[in-house]
């Protein structure tokens, strides 16, 4: 991907994680059979993971059938606006140990469910870019 | 998908309609090999179909390959928030005939780059849904 293709000046790595970190609203991106969904949802970002709260349903299935995923967030200021990209391999946390450590990332959930399934995902790639915003330039 | 699967209330039809038509950002889900995709970017949604802009790149050479594709758009407020879902397909407008309709929408693009190329989603679901925001339940 370069910045012909896409719009925007690429964040620097440490950069486009520490806007994930600070981050805690986003949308999850799964493929099943090529039909792309997105689930807007709460997440945390640890020093070199994500981690996602879920219950078990349809979001979990369609990970148990293809574990990659995209993970999207982004903010839209006065001048300018940024967004994150991370794509990944989700897996769900399932021995009482990880579930202990994610506990204590005390990661809530916005909404009033309880959702007893910890998800981590495991970032391959992270494509932070920052925006101008503005009107179009004028044609030639 | 039940409401047991994904938390939140299902906005009627029109309902989920009207918030898409009153959006002008979002984010597309799109899908190669099997890995998803996100791109933040402005949309414009007419009776029954949203209408994008880009330049040609990595967006529109993936639809090429894949042309399924999931659109959201979301608001959070202070107690609750609303998140519509469009499945459907994508397709680049060619003819000079839909291009000159597509000119009258005036979709704009928040960030300073002209894109050239009009993309039409055919919506094949919408998919609305409410959350009421707040702290979690207690546990039994």
């Amino acid at each position: 991907m370069t910045s012909d293709e896409e719009p925007g000046a690429v964040l620097p790595w440490n950069e486009a994680w520490e806007l994930l970190r600070g981050s805690r609203f986003g949308r999850l991106a799964v493929s099943v059979a090529n039909q792309p969904d997105i689930f807007p949802l709460n997440f945390i970002a640890t020093t070199d993971k994500i981690w996602i709260r879920t219950n078990p349903g349809t979001k979990l299935a369609e990970m148990a059938i293809n574990p990659l995923v995209a993970l999207e967030c982004d903010e839209v200021g006065d001048g300018e606006a940024w967004s994150i990209v991370v794509k990944g391999t989700a897996r769900a946390v399932e021995s009482q140990t990880e579930i202990d450590a994610a506990d204590l990332l005390h990661l809530e959930s916005w909404t009033r469910t309880r959702k007893w399934t910890y998800v981590e995902i495991t970032p391959a790639s992270v494509d932070g870019r920052k925006f101008v915003l503005g009107g179009e330039p004028d044609g030639d």
